[in-house]
């Protein structure tokens, strides 16, 4: 079933949004209380560019919060589980921010802009809220701000060739989240090599809003000896892939552990953060719960709307957060959250629109980049 | 333009959203990432049905923050411009909130359900994050939750006789904003005299996300005789009304003096709130632009999905936030956010999407209620 999606001033629009349109997008979602494209009427086409080919993605959704002013070190510090003072200007780093009880709050890119200065690259929801009431709870003087600032993605094995041809060889060369500012055709952008796919890219942050038909058209352009297409963040490809999506993967209690964030949560540094005390408690008491990944049985099943049951011996021990026919195993793929008690032999049951399945766990991720 | 609505668990359903589906729903919006009704197909109809009848709306999107817990008054103190102790349980407050700078982060309907527990019932902006990284730097003893309450709307004229064929004759006598914790056919509810309309009615707050379906079917027979129909807040009937849409007329620098909002900001209160001194100084300089109604010359105008440049003597002096085709008016109207050295006598002109357009000002609310 379709719906309209309705939308005014409340759901802003992207400054590439009469490029998405004159190219012929068809269904939007909402995301940091912006519109974003979600497919252009061939969701498996678009799919089969990002993986073999290259495709473009107007991704403003993922907002700025901008941290600046005199203790604007200190304020990220707080809000990151990463050693902020050893990051070096240009770089960025995957930063989960959680709250005092340990609990996700997003799971943004920080770029470190200058000693002073800061971004997160958001998932959706409201960090700027969340920073002003710590910084304001806590006295510290900084500036938390949304700058007009868009990304554009760039995605698929041969996005290489095609930002190299916009900006140079040197793209080539740069390490995953890190960043540089520039500028192109008198547009001032950061071109950052990061997106929210596993199949290689970057992301454009255009750093004026009145230029995004320029942006788009020179990528659009710069991609054509290489058949760029408009695209969208997949579905499919982020759970091929175990990428994690705030909001789907998560409920306001999830914590960053039990989703396998661990890595890039530093409980043992020196420099504190909000939720440090409560994760390590976590830690040594051992996760309640594991995000991992299920094949469910049968027939092809649609793409899940909302978390559907997970049970073992009758009883229900978790979640899919999402499920999607898997195109490139092509077989029903999930992403589960579920109660680590059970053990991953279990015999398990789903409980999709389509009736109980049978399912079976598997770790994460489903595929590794490109062709199976 | 139409286009489809994309949408997964990140975006949540309401515990009516089958009762809509089976209702014949065509179009969403999204709201504290939920998926919200915007219309049924017959936006006009149901405009009327609200004007001249009675209507039931799902409006789950009007999220709780309950704030509990040892220091849950002193909390709710600092997040208010109303005095907490002086409101007794039971009733409610209409309670715009602000950060430290004065710029207003939500307008919700506070109620107080007991001396220790209090929901912020909210517009479009999430509350829960600025309220706990508030109590988190202060070091407050608090919890802020989204409980399972999903409020369904009884609004128009007639509510009034359907409410009463479910509850009693005493919903008649509820004051604005007050309410009453009940429960109604095995059905945990809390009544409140409240509704994003000007044309009266009521809120009936589901408190089991499992009982949707029964709440919707029992309101829908009981609205037989008085010929109710599903329908949504209606943008033409708020913007009549002059209603504040959180989101649509502001922008993160927009403060509540200049919304108009002041008799609902107490200034000369004692106890102590977030934004207070902030907003005394905003007060005594004086506000920078005001909120006000526009005429809109010509033929009938496509509804705003964007902010209009306001422009006087060929200089921009503000925005349109919204503007539409009044149906009781048979004229554009629209509400914008003009400077407020500019005089109300100014002969305007508004960037519309089909050309500019001549405007003259005139004061908010466009209707009264009912039939003009």
């Amino acid at each position: 079933m379709t719906f309209d999606i309705s939308y005014n001033a409340r759901i802003r629009k992207s400054p590439f949004f009469d490029c998405t349109v004159a190219d012929g997008v068809k269904a939007f979602t909402t995301y940091n209380q912006m519109l974003m494209p979600a497919h252009y009427g061939d969701p498996e086409g678009e799919y089969w560019r990002l993986i073999d080919g290259v495709s473009m993605w107007d991704v403003s959704v993922e907002r700025q919060a901008q941290i600046s002013g005199p203790d604007a070190a200190r304020m990220t510090q707080l809000l990151v589980p990463r050693d902020v003072s050893k990051i070096r200007i240009g770089q960025g780093r995957y930063a989960p921010i959680s709250d005092a009880q340990g609990r996700l709050l997003n799971d943004p890119v920080l770029l470190k802009l200058d000693h002073d200065r800061y971004w997160l690259s958001l998932a959706d929801s409201n960090i700027w809220l969340w920073a002003r009431g710590v910084a304001y709870g806590l006295g510290l003087d900084v500036e938390i701000t949304e700058p007009d600032v868009s990304p554009l993605a760039i995605q698929g094995p041969k996005s290489f060739d095609v930002t190299a041809s916009i900006f140079g060889d040197w793209v080539r060369s740069l390490a995953y989240f890190a960043f540089h500012e520039t500028v192109i055709a008198g547009i001032p952008v950061v071109v950052a090599r990061s997106g929210w796919s596993h199949q290689g890219g970057f992301e454009i942050y255009l750093k004026d809003g009145t230029r995004g038909k320029d942006l788009w058209n020179l990528v659009k352009e710069a991609g054509q000896p290489f058949d760029i297409g408009p695209g969208t963040p997949t579905t499919v490809e982020r759970v091929e892939s175990g990428l994690l999506s705030y909001g789907t993967d998560t409920r306001p209690d999830t914590n960053g552990l039990e989703l396998g964030l661990g890595k890039f949560i530093n409980l043992d540094m020196e420099p504190d953060f909000v939720g440090k005390s409560a994760l390590r408690r976590i830690r040594d008491e051992g996760i309640a719960r594991r995000r991992t990944g299920l094949f469910i049985d049968g027939e092809r099943l649609p793409t899940a709307e909302e978390h559907w049951p997970v049970l073992a011996d009758g009883e229900q021990v978790g979640v899919c957060t999402i499920a999607v026919f898997s195109l490139r195993l092509q077989r029903n793929i999930a992403i589960a959250i579920i109660e680590n008690t059970v053990p991953d032999s279990a015999s398990y049951s789903v409980e999709t629109p389509d009736g109980t399945r049978e399912a079976t766990e598997t770790p994460l991720p489903f595929c590794t980049p490109g062709r199976v």
